[in-house]
């Protein structure tokens, strides 16, 4: 989760390059003061954002060691895994930390529509009328 | 931002169709209880995922009416337009929020690196190995 910039790299804090290969601990993210971090998925194919849901350590980890994506409901309070009442699992194909470990990435093979309204995204139907004034347009 | 499933479509709630199409003012997301939203920034050329980071309402604003993007620093609490230190700015092409309302997704046009570390992206370095136990990986 990007906060600032310019920033310093950290010496010795968040793991720079690919953290904790070769552990048989997935590596953990850096959980918020609720023990959650956010979870953006990705249509590996695709490359669609498909979602944005919550993880906490227990949703992460089975997330990382059963290949089903999983999260965690704040408002049910406990761990829920995509599609297991609808069918539409999202199959794991990787998982991503960005560079303050705050944020995790997980690119999925969907096996339906990903978004509890039946759309294919939860963007689907989201654009936003935006009117630059220019700034934006021009390099 | 999906926190459970299924769950049955909202009447009259959060709109499930292109929200506010026409209005003067961009489409207000559901800020939190701190202002905030998360912010999920897509290269649009290639779409990859570049960073996720926090927006409060004035740096919505200025992301939807500026072209740059632009987000709110939780430690520094204040916005910031990412790129105007570095100069790698982050160009709107379109704006998304989810069925919810209450996670923002940007597409983008960047100038430079995303990411602090000088990285394309915040997630290029944050591979996790994973070990489906199989699950994931049949259909």
């Amino acid at each position: 989760m990007s906060t600032s910039e310019p920033a310093p790299t950290p010496t010795g804090a968040a793991p720079q390059s690919s953290p904790g290969q070769g552990r048989g601990e997935p590596v953990r993210p850096a959980f918020d003061r609720s023990g959650l971090v956010p979870a953006v998925v990705q249509d590996e194919a695709s490359g669609d954002v498909l979602m944005v849901a919550w993880m906490d350590a227990p949703a992460y980890r089975a997330t990382c060691t059963t290949g089903l994506a999983t999260f965690y409901s704040r408002s049910r309070q406990e761990q829920w895994v995509k599609g297991a009442t609808s069918g539409n699992y999202l199959r794991v194909r990787e998982v991503r930390l960005d560079c303050d470990r705050d944020t995790v990435l997980v690119r999925v093979d969907p096996d339906g529509p990903a978004c509890h309204t039946g759309a294919r995204s939860c963007f689907d139907d989201g654009l936003v009328p935006v009117e630059p004034s220019g700034a934006g347009q021009s390099r």
